[in-house]
C-alpha cells in the first residue's frame, strides 16, 4: 500500500462516526478472550457485556490479569433481554458446542444478532448434524436463518443476517486451500488428503490428560484421523456448494503439536488433468484477487504458524507434483484468529457494511 | 476506567494532528521488529525508514513475513544525512552492543533525536563501561547527552534530549521492583538477591548452539551469575542515584528458560528495620500512582510473564519474610516490551511531550 | 574409571544373585512410571505388582504405551497380604500427599519394608506436620519408625528400616547445595535465599488449569513463595539436624517454568566469615568425596536440568559474591530421578545393602 | 513376555563373553551422542575412540556435561590404522553428509567395519545419487559394497557386510508404514501421499536461523515439501525393490515441529481394492511378526512420539477410509533412535549375529 492509502486505511479504521454495544458469551474461554482483545481494538466496539457460565460474578481481570479492564463477568442467569437494555446490539457466543443451540432463540427475539463461534449452526441439515456430533439439533428450526461465515466465499451480503455460523478452524484453513481448485473444476474428485497441525488452545481450556504440558508438551500427535472429525461436515457441505459435487471425497488427518496457537494444514488435491504451477497459481491469484486477509505466498516460501499467530491472515502456497496431476496447497491461519475471533469479526464487519479489515490486524505478532 | 474516559482516551490516542518520521536501525533483530511492530501502531508515527546490517537491499517482508510492508532495508552505506532528507526526525538505534556508539555523532550531527536499546550510553563514567564491557568507550564525550531512560524514574523530562540511553531489559525488571524500597531508605544495605528468569529473545537473534532448540529448548541454566552481569553496571549506579550510598550490592542471578519472550525478576530485599506487607506495599503504591505501565497486583496474585507479553506493561507483587526483615518483590515484563521497544516508545513519547501510553499497549497478549 | 573398573562395576551392576520382587503404589502418576521404568532395568528387581487408584484393572501398557509390560494395575481392593503373598517385599509408594499414611500400618503389619515417595513420613513432628499441612498426621506414632531418606546425608544406615521417607524434589536440590556449607559451620545465621525452578511434571499429573500447556507452556510464574511452601518443613528440620542450630531462616520461591521435567535451585547463602571460593570448593569436595551422585562441577561451567535428566545425578557449582561474605550455590536435579523415583531407589540400595549406584543411571539422557 | 522369557533375554542381554572395540565418528553431533549413550549400555561394546572435527583434543563430557566419561576426543588428524591398533573394530560414522564418502576407503582398508548413519551409500545408482544431491559421488565404485539396513527388510544377512548404509530417519518411518501394503501388492500405484512431522534435532546441532528457538519453538512449518527431499531416493529405491515396479510416485510433505525428537509418519496410500481395516491389519501383523521393534498398535490408539523417545521401537497404526480405497498408516519413531543411532546399533547386532534387541530399548522415555 501506498504511504497515502495506508493513512486513508487508518484514518478510516479509527474513525469514531459509529460505536456499537457487543456482548461476550463465554468470555474467559480462549477464543472468548480472544474476541475481547481484538474487540477492545476495534473502532466500533463498545464491549458492555461478558459472560462466563464458571465465572459468573467475578471481574474478567481476576481471570485475565493481562488484559485491564473493569468489566464483570455475568454467569447462569444472564438475560438477553437485559443485554439488549444495556446497549447490546450483537453477541458473539464462544460457547462450547451445543451450549449455545438451546439459547439462541431468546437471544435472537430480543432482538440481538449473533455471530455463533460454535459448530451448533453451521450445517444445513439437520440430519447430517445428528451423523456428525450425535445427537439430534436442539433447534433445527433456526438452521436456515444461520448464514455460514466463510467470509471470503460468501456470496450473498450477510448484512441482514440475524445468525452467523463462524467456520471452525480447521474448516477454515482447509476450504480456504482447496476451494479455488475445486470451484475451478480442476479437482479430478478422488479423495483430496488434508493433513493439519494445531496448537493446543484448539482443544479448549478445560483441563484434560490431551492438554497437560508434560503429555502434549514435547510430542506429536494424530487423533480422529480418516473421516472421524466433526469439521468433515461443514468442508463436505461447502465443497459440494462451490462445485465439488455430491460426494466429496476428504481424508482429514488433524494432529495436535506443542504450540499454543495456530493450525497448518497440508493438502494434496488430485487434478482433473496436468496443470503446471502457474496455471494453478493463477486460478487461486484471481479467486483471492481484492481479499486482504488471503495472502498467496511468491516463490519459495512456504506458510509458517508463527507468521500469522495475532493476525486475521491467511498465508497460503501452491506447489504441483506427481507430473502435474497433484496440487499441494499449503494454508496457515492462527486458529484463534481467523480460525475463531478474527473471521467472527469479519462477519460483524461485514454484517454492518464496515471494510472487513475494521478492526483487524493483517501484520501478526513477532516472537511468539 | 469509565466508559468516557476510555472513549477520551482512545480518541486522544488515534488523533492524527502531528506525524512524525521515525526510522529504525536494526530493524531485523528481536528488538527492531518489535520497534516496526509497535511503531506500525502508533498514531503519529510515520516509519520511512529500516536499516538491518544484513540484509541491505531486501525487503523488509521478505526477512519478516508476518509484517506486511513494502519498506525496503537501507544497509551498510546508510547515511543519517539522508535520512534527515527523507523526513525521518527521530531513529530507533536497535544494534548489538558496541554497534551504534561508533555512529552516534554522525546520527545526531545530522540532527536526528536518538533512543538507542543497546547498552552504549547507560553508564555515565567511562570507567565503569571499561569495566563491565571489557573495552574503552568509543565516544566517552557524548556520555554527558545521554538521558539514562527509565521513564517511571526519569526526573528531569526529557523533551530536550539529543539522545536517550534505554534501560536493559533485566534492568528495568529489577529497578522498578527495587527502587521504591530502596529510595524510601527501608533497605539495610546487605546485599540484595536478585535472580531473574529470561526467555530465549534475549539472547537476541543470532545463532549459537546456546539458542538452538534442542540445547536450550526443555532446560533451565543460569549464566554470568554473582557480579558478572554487565547490567550491573547501570542497576548500580541507578540505585547509588535513588538513595542506595555509594556502593550498592546486588547478587544478581540470571537463567535463561524455555519460553520467546518474558523476563521474571525475583528480588530479596534485606530490610533496615521490621516491615509489615501493609508498610511495603504503601511505599510502592505512592511511588507508582499515575504510572500507566506498572501494575501493583493485589491479594494473593503473582507475576506470570505470560500475562505482560505484547504489552509495555510490568506487573509486580510484594510479599515479606524472615519476620518483617526481607522484602520480596516480584516483576514480570516482556523483554521486548517494557524491556526494548515498549520503553523506547514510551521514551519518544516523552521526548515529544505526548502522554507515555500513546500508541502503547498495557493489554497483554493472550494465550500466546 | 578405567576400562577394567567399568567392566566391573558393569559386571557387578547386572549380576543375577539376588532377585527381589517389589511393588509400586500409585503406578500411573510420572513418580510412579518413572519408578516402574527404572526398576525394569535394575538388576536385583522383579516388579511383581503394581497399583492404581484410578486404572485398576486396566493394563498398565494402556495408560502408558511407551512401557511394554503385560502387568496389570491393582485398584482399590489391593490387599497389602496378597502382595506380600505374591513374592512382593519391597513396595514404592508414589501416591499424592496424605493417602498413603493411613494405609501404612496395613503394609508394614503385612511384612512388606516401603519407601514412600510422598511427604507424608518426612517430618519428625507431629505438630510441625500440622503446620506445615494443615490436618493433623493420620498416623502419628510411625514418625519415629520412619528414616529421613536424603541419601548422601543419612548417618545411620537404614539396612534395618521398615519405612524410608523419600525426601521432596526441592528439598533434596536445596540441601545438598546448602547442607555442607551449614554443617561446616560457615553459614552466618541470616536468611539463606533460595530460588527454584521446576519442570512441569512436579505439579503431578492429574488436570488442571496450572499445567495446561497454553497457561503455563510459555511463561515463568513464581508460586507459594516466601515461606509458605510445605518443603521448608523438611528443609528446616534437616538444616537443623546438621548444625544449623534451631531456627534456621530459609527464604524459598518455588517458580514453574515450562520444561517437562528437571529442577534448578540457585541458594545465596550468607557467611559467618570472608570465604574464597577455593575454600568453599574445598568444603564441598572434602564432604562429598565418594558420593557417586554428587557431580561437583569444575571452573566456569554451571548446571543445566538438561544434562541430568533420565539420570540419578546431581550437578552442583558454587560462586562467592559480596567480597566473600555470600556463597552462591547452584544445584540440578531430575525432579523424578533424583528427586523422587532414583533417590527412592537409591535408597532402597542401601537398605539391601547394595552399591548406592546399582540399577541407577548416571549419564543423563541426551537432546531431551 | 513372560518372567522366564524377560530374565533370559534379560541374561541374554548383560552376557559379557564377547567385547568388540568400537570408534564413533562424529561423536559430538546429536545421532553420535546418542551412539555414545546407547553403547554405553550396550553389553558387547567398549567405546574405544570417539572423533569430533570442531573438538578434537577436548574430552567429551567438556562437550556433554550429561555424559560422564574420561574419553578424549579425536580430531582432523585421526588415523584409521590407529584406531584398528588401539582395538577398535567397528566405526559408526555419523558425519554430516557427503564428510564420509570420501574416508570410508582408508577406514575400510584399515579392516574396519563401518556402519554409515549418512545418506552418503544409501543409494545404489550413482546417477541417482547426483540427482538427489546435486553433486557426484565421490567414491562409486563401494555403492555395490553397501547394504542398505533397513533391518526388517533386509533379506540377506549383513554378517558379512563390511559397510552398512543405515537409512535415513523420514526414511524409516515412511518405509516401515508402506512396505507391507505395497510388498503384499495391495497399493494401487497412485502416488503415496506422506507427510510427516519431525523434532528439531533432525536438522543437526550447527547453529541456524531455522533451529534457533525464537524462530521455531512454537511454529510448525514444512519444508522441501513435494518431490524435493533427497529421502525421496531410498524410499524410491526400497520401494521398487519390493514391488512397488519402477516407478513409485510418493509425495513426501515434511514440516519442522517445536519438539526435541521424534518424526510422526501419517500415510495416505491408494489401494488397488476395496480392502477392510481386518484385512490390512492382517498383512501387516503377518509381515512384522517376530519383529521385536515394530509395534502394530491395537483398537483406537494412534502412535504419538512422545511414548517411543529414547526407545528403538516403531509404533504403528492403521485405518481405511474413501470407502476402503485408501490405507491410512501413522507410524512414530525417535529420529535419533530407530531413525539414527538405535537402528545403527540393531544393524551392527545382526553385522555380530547378536540378536536384534541386543542392548537395545524397547521401552521409551516417560515424561520426557
Amino acid at each position: 500500500m501506498t504511504r497515502t492509502a495506508t493513512a486513508a486505511v487508518r484514518a478510516a479504521a479509527t474513525s469514531d462516526a459509529t460505536r456499537v454495544g457487543v456482548g461476550i458469551l463465554g468470555a474467559t474461554g480462549y477464543s472468548g478472550i480472544e474476541l475481547l482483545r481484538l474487540l477492545r481494538q476495534h473502532p466500533h466496539a463498545d464491549v458492555l457485556g461478558v459472560h462466563s457460565r464458571q465465572h459468573g460474578g467475578e471481574t474478567l481481570s481476576s481471570v485475565w490479569p493481562g488484559v485491564d479492564t473493569p468489566l464483570v463477568l455475568d454467569g447462569e442467569a444472564l438475560s438477553p433481554r437485559d443485554w439488549r437494555a444495556r446497549g447490546i446490539e450483537v453477541v458473539f457466543a464462544a460457547l462450547p458446542h451445543g451450549a449455545f443451540a438451546t439459547e439462541a432463540e431468546a437471544f435472537l427475539q430480543a432482538g440481538l444478532r449473533v455471530v455463533d463461534l460454535s459448530s451448533d449452526f453451521r450445517l444445513r441439515d439437520a440430519g447430517e448434524y445428528r451423523r456428525r456430533y450425535g445427537t439430534p439439533h436442539p433447534a433445527p428450526h433456526l438452521l436456515g436463518d444461520a448464514a455460514y461465515g466463510l467470509a471470503e466465499w460468501c456470496e450473498a451480503s450477510p448484512e441482514t443476517a440475524r445468525l452467523v455460523a463462524n467456520p471452525g478452524c480447521y474448516a477454515t484453513a482447509i476450504l480456504l486451500a482447496a476451494l479455488p481448485a475445486v470451484a475451478a473444476g480442476t479437482w479430478s474428485g478422488a479423495p483430496i488428503v488434508a493433513n493439519a497441525l494445531s496448537g493446543v488452545s484448539g482443544a479448549g481450556r478445560g483441563p484434560s490428560l490431551k492438554t497437560h504440558f508434560v503429555e502434549c508438551g514435547s510430542s506429536a500427535a494424530p487423533y480422529n484421523v480418516g473421516e472421524a472429525h466433526a469439521h468433515l461436515g461443514e468442508i463436505g457441505q461447502t465443497l459440494a456448494m462451490h462445485g465439488g459435487g455430491p460426494v466429496p471425497a476428504v481424508v482429514f488427518n488433524p494432529h495436535l503439536v506443542p504450540m499454543p496457537r495456530g493450525i497448518l494444514a497440508s493438502l494434496a488435491i488430485p487434478l482433473a488433468r496436468r496443470t503446471s504451477l502457474e496455471e494453478a497459481r493463477e486460478i487461486y491469484t484471481s479467486r483471492y484477487a481484492g481479499k486482504p486477509f488471503v495472502n498467496l505466498m511468491d516463490g519459495e516460501r512456504l506458510p509458517e504458524t508463527r507468521h500469522v499467530l495475532g493476525s486475521n491472515r491467511c498465508d497460503l502456497a501452491l506447489r504441483v507434483a506427481a507430473g502435474g496431476t497433484m496440487l499441494l496447497a499449503f494454508a496457515a491461519i492462527d486458529n484463534l484468529g481467523k480460525g475463531a475471533a478474527g473471521q467472527a469479526i469479519q462477519n460483524w464487519n461485514r454484517m454492518q457494511s464496515w471494510p472487513d479489515t475494521t478492526g483487524l490486524p493483517r501484520d501478526g505478532w513477532t516472537c511468539a
